[in-house]
């Protein structure tokens, strides 16, 4: 059997990070962040293009230069809740932080949404992007990378305790016996770790998938550790095609010295296509999208972001790039310290910086439907993603790519032509987790 | 105009507290609880009979005495944001406890709602009733009434603040002018208080009613306080005419006290109503219901609840009521102290307390559809309650009342014959609040 690819949608609503212009095209409502309908629709949408899920991202913190769709959206939670009743076989992820949120809330949102959907939810665990989210939680600081990894796993491995509260045959509801809980199959966690004590059971039963699928999303050492040893997924940025097999590499070797089957982690890389009628169409409707992009003003709000909502502002765009490399060593931020290197290395100025900040966004599938699908092919052949999460500006990009390249992808054996499962796990190939009080009685008994 | 009554549905699936039997009905499926179709069905019932809300009670710590609904229960916001897209008009009234989530979260998921509903979201603040419940949350005790209610009347002004974080015309989307959000019209909170430090804004628009409606349930000194000075709605336990009548009386005295109009705190009373061809048939099966649930075992543990999940099975169950008023004290637990005070008049049992546990729930609306109809009339003429949160044990019940009772509330011109709103504070008479910016901007420019 081939290896199958995997494709989950990812709305961007009025416009995300490098899509501030989005919110004018006169095909998207102008509301569509906040309309329960427009997400029903991409939805709809996906399931039909037989996708694996709908992936819905998140932040907790804004300023006025943020992006068109992160200053006003939805919550993930209650979004995919009211979307699942409108789905049968898409998967719902939802992004939700670990540093703010706790265990006992999290494990019962994403609980009921499995139940909800029939086995389709998806939990994506990140440490939270914005620094200035601390604040809207009462932390003057963010919290350094040590504790929210530290935090995100052993969240992770609680939430999977409290979905294991009650074993599959809890509740025999037998009229005669009069039993409707047999209170064996009832278990406490009692936990108490470095970040949480939590006694539980959960007042919850464990949903169709046994546990909500884990992604992860977030590049760092420690991310990639936290990835290796308990997500089902994750969510990377793709970058260059060695970028991506590097990455695509590391996280499997980790994966299996975590002593996990590499095989159940499944590595999304973001996908922005642009399909033309031709590859020349193509490459001008791409550079065009970058070109509208340029919004100096709110490309410099958006670098701060990746150094703590910095105000760059206050810099003469025209002199060399800044001393803030103390900026970038709070909590060792990624994303801020790779800015800065590439600014030294290539002796750039703030406005260089700035203008080449979306750069990287610029998505290698771009040409005629038969481009795209080759470049995909050899992509996935060179061991760079098990999946896409596909991004796109409008509709008519969505139908230009689920008209034109999934049955080239079909074609070649390389997609579905009807969904394997109504499960997320089932799609994807994950297996079912054991529940751990009913492995352990396994033990006992023999 | 005749001032008109509400009503609210409260399911009770597989069988909340004094029900615990009702498992057993053939009618109601074994997994009720946890399955949508089932609140589904019940929301668009209740929104076919013109009522005002579905309201959706709630807690975080179970044991396996607990009532079966309790043990195995969707979380109230996903289940309301699924339900929200199957109905129209009808409220939707989640209860989410102010002790065990943090604001920003708070505002953000009931703003979701709202916005998701198109203005029908309603928030039941409680500071969670089972003292369990901070175990699962990291803490040792359960926080005491004070500073409970205290974060609990912060949190609601917080949230308030939150959803107030973007002016109604923030978002001109003005493609000419290339604005897309006016920045003079988002506000930053900047709240530091005893229990919360929240700086803003809320990533979210004001949704269509400004502010999700603000229920309040508990009784004591403290809740009333807290009801009079923010909430718009109450859940009451009932209990005889005159306890109604002097809690309304009360809550409306300390409602004007604070300032405010009464007539903007409508008081839901819980109703369990059991409607018969004939007044004897009708009383016959409240005593059968009473009886079938007097499950010893069961009402020791919900007993025990009460007294933060005390274990009384420990006790004779014929000697005296055990000697437990410490237990009460801890927190100043309302129910402990009146179920002491109650043993102690009457001399009673462990036995005979658990016995009468559940006496105070028969419900005054027990009869054929005129008397229940007369019942109603005479006691909302009477002054104890503005609305009743209706609870019946299977669909047939619903459907007797719907179908009787109904109608002739209708008849007296006590209830409506179609909605006057299709947003929850339209069909409740409350007034959308102002945004607190944009009146203060008001007094500025006068
Ligand atoms: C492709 C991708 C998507 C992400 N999506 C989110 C998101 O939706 N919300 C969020 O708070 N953080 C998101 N993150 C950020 C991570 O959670 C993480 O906090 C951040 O990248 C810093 O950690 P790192 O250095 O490990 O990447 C995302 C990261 C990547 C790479
Ligand atoms: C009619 C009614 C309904 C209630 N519903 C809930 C509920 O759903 N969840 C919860 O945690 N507490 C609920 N409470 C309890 C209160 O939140 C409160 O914690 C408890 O009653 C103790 O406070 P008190 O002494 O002020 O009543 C309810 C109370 C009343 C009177």
């Amino acid at each position: 059997m081939t290896r199958k690819l995997h494709l989950a949608l990812h709305p961007y609503g009025v416009g995300g990070p490098g899509h501030h212009g989005l919110w004018k095209d006169p095909s998207i409502a102008k509301n569509a962040s906040i309309d329960i309908n427009y997400y029903i629709q991409q939805a709809q949408a996906a399931e039909h293009a037989l996708f694996d899920a709908l992936f819905i991202v998140d932040s907790q913190f804004i300023n006025a230069t943020y992006p068109s769709h992160y200053l006003n959206r939805l919550e993930p939670l209650t979004l995919l809740s009211a979307v699942a009743t409108h789905t049968k076989n898409i998967g719902l992820v939802g992004t939700a932080s670990s540093t703010y949120n706790s265990p006992f809330n999290l494990a019962r949102r994403f609980g009921s949404l499995d139940h909800i959907s029939g086995g389709r939810a998806g939990w994506n665990v990140v440490t939270s992007f914005d620094t200035g989210t601390s604040r809207n939680y009462g932390l003057e600081e963010h919290l350094d990378y040590a504790t929210r990894y530290g935090r995100a796993l052993e969240a992770v491995q609680v939430i999977r305790g409290l979905w294991d509260s009650y074993e599959d045959d809890a509740f025999p509801a037998d009229v005669e016996r009069n039993v409707f809980l047999d209170p064996a199959k009832l278990h406490a966690l009692n936990h108490v770790g470095e970040h949480f004590r939590v006694d539980g059971p959960l007042n919850l039963s464990r949903s169709p998938q046994g546990h909500p699928v884990i992604f992860q999303a977030g590049v760092s050492e420690e991310g990639r550790n936290l990835a290796a040893q308990v997500a089902e997924g994750i969510y990377a940025p793709g970058g260059s095609l060695e970028d991506a097999q590097a990455y695509y590499a590391d996280i499997k070797r980790r994966t299996a010295e975590a002593g996990r089957d590499p095989d159940h982690i499944k590595i999304f890389i973001h996908g922005g296509p642009v399909v033309g009628s031709t590859d020349e169409a193509a490459r001008q409707r791409a550079r065009e999208i970058l070109a509208e992009d340029n919004d100096f003003d709110r490309n410099v709000g958006l670098l701060g972001r990746a150094f703590g909502a910095h105000d760059f502002s206050q810099y003469d765009p025209d002199a060399p790039f800044p001393d803030v490399a103390h900026l970038a060593e709070r909590g060792g931020r990624t994303g801020a310290a790779r800015i800065i290197a590439r600014a030294e290395a290539g002796g750039l100025t703030l406005r260089q910086v700035v203008e080449t900040f979306n750069d990287h966004r610029t998505s290698p599938f771009v040409g005629a439907p038969k481009t795209v699908a080759d470049t995909i092919e050899q992509w996935f052949a060179a061991g760079t993603f098990d999946g896409i999460n596909l991004a796109f500006r409008n509709n008519a990009d969505l139908a230009l790519f689920v008209d034109g390249v999934v049955p080239l992808l079909q074609e070649r054996g390389l997609f579905r032509t009807e969904y394997e499962a109504d499960t997320l796990r089932g799609n994807l190939g994950l297996p079912i987790p054991a529940n751990r009080y009913a492995a352990d009685r396994d033990l006992v008994d023999a």
